[in-house]
């Protein structure tokens, strides 16, 4: 596994620790996170980032919230859990992994507690929850990975945008699990990295944990996706997601959407990598999906350095849709969605929620 | 006139004072050039680009070179010119106005040579002709905003890529003419300005001229153009261009064409805005255009800092080539072009050529 981006480090108090991935490349900095506005904080900096590691992050920050708290009454412990629960959720409104994540933490608190359960017994499980949704989330990956990797044969030419890798998630990746286990599997390719502006996670993230699984990459600018492709250059895109409506529109990070479209002018298959858990059954499309407007100053001064006229006005939404119309596939742990559209996501999304054997 | 972005000052000796553009925007500095070597680093280093500038540029440039040779024989000045125009035309391989502008200083030269001049009266003639294309470029630039002007109607939303402005000329730009033309008629308009990466012209120089004249500007990064557009939000693409081969494909800076693509896809007119001079006819198509391929770090470290881990590879070129079949018209000072194509070109060089009233 190339890199390992989150885990929870046992106490008490446990805290969690996570790569500081703001100071990637040049750095590989652990930051140890130990209560819930360190947290909020991590996630809404993009120290951790990628919306299946977020999740994971903000399972750990309800550990954080909770832990330690055994002496409360359990209607205390639960009112605190929702208080944490909101923190946490106010940290990136697009992420949906991170609301995902905090329900399903919130649930399993109030199912074990109708059961009587007191507040050591709440707090063991919160524990446990967290952990299971650690260990899911590298599972799917792995299993992304899986059904994913025979897309990539040898000799093939990939491009990606943004990060969705090992740094994005607490496993492999999701856009770039088909690529790890293609290699692992002995299969030889090369990727082109979009830097992918404004916060560059292509050039500072992915260039760099594919360098360190010894994975052939080249790094362009995000403007020079058109042109490599036009080369010929390019077989095959691969990209992750943070939201999927329900019929198959894909929110992800901006400029996604015009590699799709460049994807499509030159005939070059546009896949989308991401678990169960990014579809959002309750956004009918991508135009419902609110896009996070981020800071001018991450235009305007990007890199320490001003790089723009002081005062300028700037445009910087943090997401971009691309229609399902220029998605080839969606690959996910259930299965691999091709052409998505309403009737393919309902199929998938039902498929997976019965238990093999039915 | 919203900004001089190269003047000839006169001596003797006389000096080219330009703006120097890489230290836009947050400095307004000029930069006095005073020898070959001096205008050779400005031409590289991009303190002054845009083909027509870097055309006006080399014209200053030789008269560095030749200044105060009077006393030269007519043979060793020529001599001595021609090594001057190998220097200025190493500077940069893909500007063709560069080139263009040399040969025309040459042809002035050897022309009243063959006369019988003197040294003094070549060199009185080369400053005569550097004088000229100075002054022609800022009248076609004047001609082709008043040509392009009438595609700009009150309300529009434009979008343009690169710096195409009065900073990349010797007068009101060429993709930004018809901007500035249409402002002072009093039209109104908003623009999203690309940044432009590796070197951000966009951010650094377009934002700067069209805030400095009064003109609402929106800067996004390269990879939001997609989603403006889906928005709804761009009715017509203004840039320049570089170069442009007999069968109207377009060589400009590095993106043009991915925006090229992401238009036509959203059904939004292209336009190209170039004065004749950036018509190539010996290069068929845009394939025979050799793309100058610009140094890693202008990636990895573009703003004093490093942002992609150390010895990525990276791919830089820092053009790419729009086929004429994405290119809705091209406006130049002798008309507009609509749907380039060889005939189209043809017609257009071949009734330039043909004097008024022929």
């Amino acid at each position: 596994m190339p890199i390992q981006t989150i885990e929870w480090r046992s106490g008490p108090p446990g805290y969690a620790r996570l790569i500081e991935q703001t100071r990637l490349p040049s750095e590989a900095v652990y930051l140890d996170v130990h209560d819930v506005p360190a947290m909020v904080d991590a996630i809404y900096r993009l120290a951790v980032r990628g919306a299946p590691a977020i999740g994971v992050a903000a399972a750990y920050g309800v550990l954080l919230g909770v832990q330690g708290r055994s002496g409360d009454r359990p209607e205390a412990l639960l009112a605190h859990l929702d208080a944490v629960v909101r923190q946490l959720a106010a940290a990136r409104p697009t992420a949906v992994n991170l609301f995902w994540a905090l329900k399903r933490m919130q649930a399993r608190a109030c199912a074990v507690a109708a059961q009587g359960a007191d507040s050591a017994r709440i707090i063991a499980a919160l524990f446990a929850e967290a952990q299971a949704i650690h260990r899911e989330d590298a599972e799917q990956c792995r299993r992304m990975g899986e059904l994913g990797a025979p897309l990539i044969r040898d000799g093939m030419r990939l491009l990606t945008h943004c990060n969705a890798g090992a740094l994005a998630t607490g496993g492999i990746g999701t856009a770039l699990a088909p690529l790890y286990t293609a290699w692992a599997a002995g299969r030889r390719f090369e990727v082109f990295a979009d830097e992918t502006r404004p916060l560059l996670q292509g050039a500072r993230l992915t260039a760099y944990e594919l360098s360190q699984a010894g994975i052939p990459v080249t790094l362009i600018t995000d403007n020079m996706a058109g042109r490599v492709m036009s080369e010929g250059r390019v077989d095959a895109v691969f990209v992750g997601s943070d939201r999927i409506a329900a019929n198959g529109d894909v929110c992800n990070k901006i400029g996604t959407y015009s590699v799709a479209v460049l994807a499509r002018h030159h005939g070059i298959p546009f896949y989308v990598v991401a678990p169960l858990s990014t579809f959002d059954a309750e956004v009918a499309t991508g135009a419902e999906i609110p896009i996070e407007e981020r800071p001018a100053s991450e235009v305007t001064h990007g890199f320490g350095k001003q790089t723009a006229p002081a005062g300028v006005r700037v445009y910087n939404p943090a997401f971009d849709v691309t229609p399902a119309g220029l998605v080839s596939a969606i690959i996910t742990e259930a299965g691999i969605l091709e052409r998505p559209d309403r009737a393919g996501v309902r199929r998938l999304l039902e498929s997976a929620r019965t238990p093999v054997g039915n």
